[in-house]
Formats: structure tokens, sequence, C-alpha cells
């Protein structure tokens, strides 16, 4: 493509905040307009909700006409929401305006299992304007799906996938640390999980479904098992709050997947102030065993900003439909001029 | 695919045997016809030519027009050689019959790096008559390839990219201790590299290239260094020979892409009877940095058989063509019967 991309934000929080910063950096690529509901955003420059010190000549708007009327983007980044259903209506707007769309929406990720008809409709609509829509990031999106699921290429048997993400959850940004439970008491956790204010790792079951149905495994049940907190051994300071010992350091999420009265696939994430040795691990039991390594493991963000950015020439590329990434081209980052990845 | 996959074998050697003997254990896939030159082979049951105890009703014959007169196969497994202008007319003489090709040839894995020409050719032939090819193993074809462009997926940035493969060859079988020339002297060794009867790992050019196109990178220059031999600093007895102390123990061979006057992509192939830990690694220097390592690395007959025979669903789905790893699906198993994975 010998001009740049063309892309728009579909909600500007937290993460989709990082995807902008990133994308500035880049060159062949350009943000055209910004979408976000909420009324503290709307009218502003992107620069300011951005907290740049320089503004964008961009002003937010509310809805996807309007955002689209002046420049009509290639692609727009969406990050709103992990349910399925609460991003349809917002993802099916913007394809019906024959602009491509890559998601955060964890649920997205793989939605043949949580919602099949929602699925095949995004595929139809999809279909019907040209474009393509993928959802990805680095988990679900990477590791506990494309990864595991690319190491099994040079097996012959696969009898059992097991995924260990290991994260020390003192190092992370404050909004994640606060999202976990860190320093709350084991009490207040608990009251916590229970009104779903913490959810413990989102789209564990997007990431099975994905790895099974790949294998054509058909799982007898995806079991998600409560989020469990981790209690401090000792006092520790992070950059959000005072872990006192005795109260929440981290939790444990995971989930596994049923075939056969077996657990064939598992998938830990373990974020805590306490954890030594960070890393994402694959183990395949098969033929040949495999173990794989990320030493140190690949920090959620900066994985997640990555995945989303270089999946923007794979999407265009990318015949209409809904994809997902177990059927797209191996994953590869963009380190050039982002045009230049793309066909014309 | 409601019936099995139609296989007809090209070339029956060392690799293609193990595959044969791999596929004769999967299911939704059978052997319709073996086709080889060698004098030896020609005319005997495939069966024999295995070294299986029983027949497979399959007389070996000597041409693609002979192979493919009963049945029309899907798709034919080639293995004859490493070198592009070799195979092109074996391989393109299937793409005439209408048939989909899986080769082991190491330079087709990426072939627009030694000869563009021919590459373009099998790509207009293959499109010509509806069908697909793809060169894999498990290097090229993942290990120094497919993984670490894999694993720059979630990378923001990428300035270095570094693979070392680190295996026992006391381990490994005994045609394969021979090709790295273990147990002769460092004057025999010297001898067999300029007469090229050891060649060091075939390929390592063609996984840069591979990597580098991927990520758009316009390369100075791609370095294949001479396979240097590692000395035995004791005496050690292999299934295939005695090391003797001051002898070959097996060999490094590495090669590196170098853009602005650095080296980019390094990849390393050390095998010899002293490594103690053997591991595949890739380490990118980039944003992240990431260091995945394969612990105990990937069996290399293992890997090229499953590599081969689980791209068979992958390549009849593909669109018609000559693919390259870098473009086709994330790999995966076929653990379940192989048709199941085809779409009809």
């Amino acid at each position: 493509m010998d001009r740049s991309v063309k892309v728009a934000l579909f909600g500007v929080g937290a993460v989709s905040s990082m995807i902008a910063k990133a994308l500035l950096q880049k060159k062949g690529v350009e943000i055209v307009s910004a979408i976000d509901m909420a009324d503290d955003k709307v009218g502003r420059d992107l620069g300011d909700v951005l907290g740049l010190s320089y503004k964008l000549g961009l002003k937010m708007v509310k809805d996807v006409r309007e955002a689209f009327l002046g420049v009509k983007p290639d692609i727009v980044i969406h990050a709103t929401s992990s349910s399925l259903e609460h991003v349809y209506p917002q993802i099916s707007a913007c394809l019906r305006e024959g602009v491509n769309v890559i998601s955060t929406c964890e649920e997205l990720a793989y939605p043949y299992h949580k919602n099949r008809a929602i699925a095949e409709e995004l595929d139809k609509i999809a279909k019907q304007y040209g474009v393509s829509v993928l959802a990805t990031g680095i988990n679900p999106g990477f590791l506990m799906d494309t990864l595991p699921i690319t190491m099994t290429g040079p097996c012959l048997e696969v009898k059992r996938i097991k995924v260990t993400r290991m994260m020390n959850s003192g190092k992370r940004r404050i909004p994640y640390q606060k999202k976990i439970g860190m320093g709350l008491t084991e009490e207040e956790f608990k009251e916590k999980i229970d009104r779903k204010e913490i959810t413990g790792h989102v789209g564990l079951d997007v990431s099975i479904a994905m790895i099974a149905d790949s294998l054509r495994w058909r799982l007898d049940d995806i079991v998600m098992l409560p989020p469990k907190p981790v209690i401090a051994s000792r006092t520790i300071q992070t950059n959000y709050t005072t872990i006192e010992k005795g109260s929440v350091a981290g939790l444990k999420s995971a989930a596994y997947g049923v075939k056969g009265g077996e657990k064939v696939i598992e998938l830990e994430f373990i974020s805590h102030t306490e954890v030594e040795e960070e890393y994402d691990l694959t183990e395949i039991e098969g033929l040949p065993n495999l173990k794989v390594k990320i030493e140190g493991g690949i920090h959620g963000d900066i994985g997640t900003t990555a995945m989303i950015i270089n999946s923007i020439p794979k999407v265009m590329n990318a015949p209409p439909g809904l994809h997902t990434m177990k059927d797209m081209p191996i994953p590869s980052a963009t380190t050039a001029e982002i045009n230049r990845y793309i066909k014309s």
C-alpha cells in the first residue's frame, strides 16, 4: 500500500491509550478518528485524553457514523469490553461501514465457544461488506493459545497441554494491581469475587476452546475455577499499595478442558508479589514431549499493544470474514512502515 | 472431507521412510503410490522398501505419470533433494497433474532468496492447475524461521534475532552421525568440507531470508560460515563409531544476516558428542527482549515427520500457489483423522 494506513480508535481506555501512543511512534500509519462513549472524553482532543503535552487535532466523538464522516478509516482498533454480547453492536456497526476491525475483546478472540450465533452473524456481516475482523492480544491471542497450538506443529501426537503464566504483580501498573485485589483482606477479596469485581484472568475458557478446536478435540467440559487469593507471607511495598503480611498478595486463576474424563488442557495464571521467577511455560505431553519456556515472561501491556498493532496488516490482507488466531498466518512484527506490509 | 486423503510419496529415502511409517499409523489418510528413481527400489513393494514385515500392495514406480495412472493422489509428499534446481522439474510435474505438493527440499522452504525465477514459475504453475505447494520440516520450516518469526508477534520493536540449536549428536541416528563427520580426523573433516561431502546444516540461509522478508528487513548480505569441526576432549563410544580423543566429535554451523553493517540475524547449529544440555533457543533483542527456550530441544526426525504430516491439511486448505511458512496459518498437530482437518 503506497499511503499511510488510516486507523480509528473505538474506546480510549487504559489499553487503547497504550496502543494509540505506540501507533504515534510507528510509521506508515495515522490515527484519523477516535470514538468513546464516556461523557468526560467526547468533544476533547485525543492528545488531551491520552495525556500528551500536545494536541492531535482530533476531537473525540461518540458515534461510528460521526467518526467516519470525514475520513473513512481502513481499520478500527476496538477496545471497550471483554463481553461478546456487549461488543457485537459496536463491531457490526464498523463492519457495516466497510471498515476492518481488530478488537481486544477476549470473548471475541474465539467466539464459537461462547456464542456461535454472534460469531456466525459477525462473519456474515464482514463477508457482506468485504472486510475482516479479528480479536487478539497477549492473552487470549498469543501465550495460551497461538503459541501452544504452534508448538504442536512439530508433534506427531498430543495427549495433554499445560500452559502456566507466572507473573510478579508488584512490577505491573497500578490499575492491574487493583484489579487483582492486591492489599485486600482475604474476606474483602472473597466478597469482590462474589460480586464479580475480581474476575481473575479473563478468557482462559476462550483459549481452551481455541486449542481444542484447532486440534479437533471434542471436549466434554471447560471448567473455570474461581480465582484464589495468594496470601502475603511478609509485608511488602509496591508502587500501588502496602501489602501487609496476611493480606492478599495476588491471585491464581485456572481453567481446564476435559476429554474422556481427563484434564487434557490446563491453563494456569499466577500473579502475586512473591513470584520469584517470571515466565510463560508451555508443556506438551505427546510425541515428542515439549517444554517451551519464555524466560522472564512477556509483559502483558507491551505484548497486547504489539499483537494488536502487528495484526493490522494481517487483518487487512486477510480474506473477508471473522478470523481467529488459529487460522491466521503466523504472527510477526511490523518493524518498518506499516503500510509496507499491506498487499495493494 | 468425508473420505481418506490420498498421498503419493515422491522419493523414499531415510526421511520419507519415517514419514511413510508415521502416515501408516495415522487415520483418515492412505498412501496410494510411491515414486523413486533408484533402480534398487523400482518394482519392489513399498512395504519391502520401508523394511516392514508385510507387503503394502504398492509397487514402486519411477515416474509421476505412471504413479498417478490408477489413482490420482490429493497430495504428494516429496523428499528427494535439498536443491531447488534439482527438485523443480519433479515438483512441477506433480503440479501439472493437478496434485498438491509438500516437500522437504530445504531451498524450496524459502526459494525467493536462492532463485526467484523458479519460485515465481512454481507459483504460476500451481495457480494454473489450482493446487498448492509448500516445503517445510523442523528446519528450515520451524525452529529457525517459523518460531522466531512467531515470537516477534508480541514485539513492538525487533533489533536482532539469534537462534541456537544445541544437539548431542551421539544420540542421533547413524547416517546423521556420519553426515556430520563424527570420528574423522580433523584433516579428513577439512577434506570433506572442501569436497562438499560435509555441508553442515543445510538451509540456514533460507531461514535467514524468510525471517528478513517477514520483518521487511532489506539485508545487505547473508553469510554462510563453513562448518567448523568440534574436537573430542575424551574418547567416547556412540552407537555409530568410536570417537577418539582429538578426532571430530561433531560440528558447528553458523550463518548470519547483515543489515547496516550489523549482524541482525544469527543462526547457530551446534552438534557434537560433548553437548551436555540440548535445547533450541530463540533470543530477540527488541521491545520487549525475549528469550524462548525449548528445553531438551526438538528431535529433528520426529519434528520433520510431524511438520510434513501436519501440513497436509494446511496445504490442501490453502489457496492455489507456492506458499512458505511465513504466510501459512499457524502450525498445529493433526491428532484426529487427517481428513477431518480438510475443508470440503
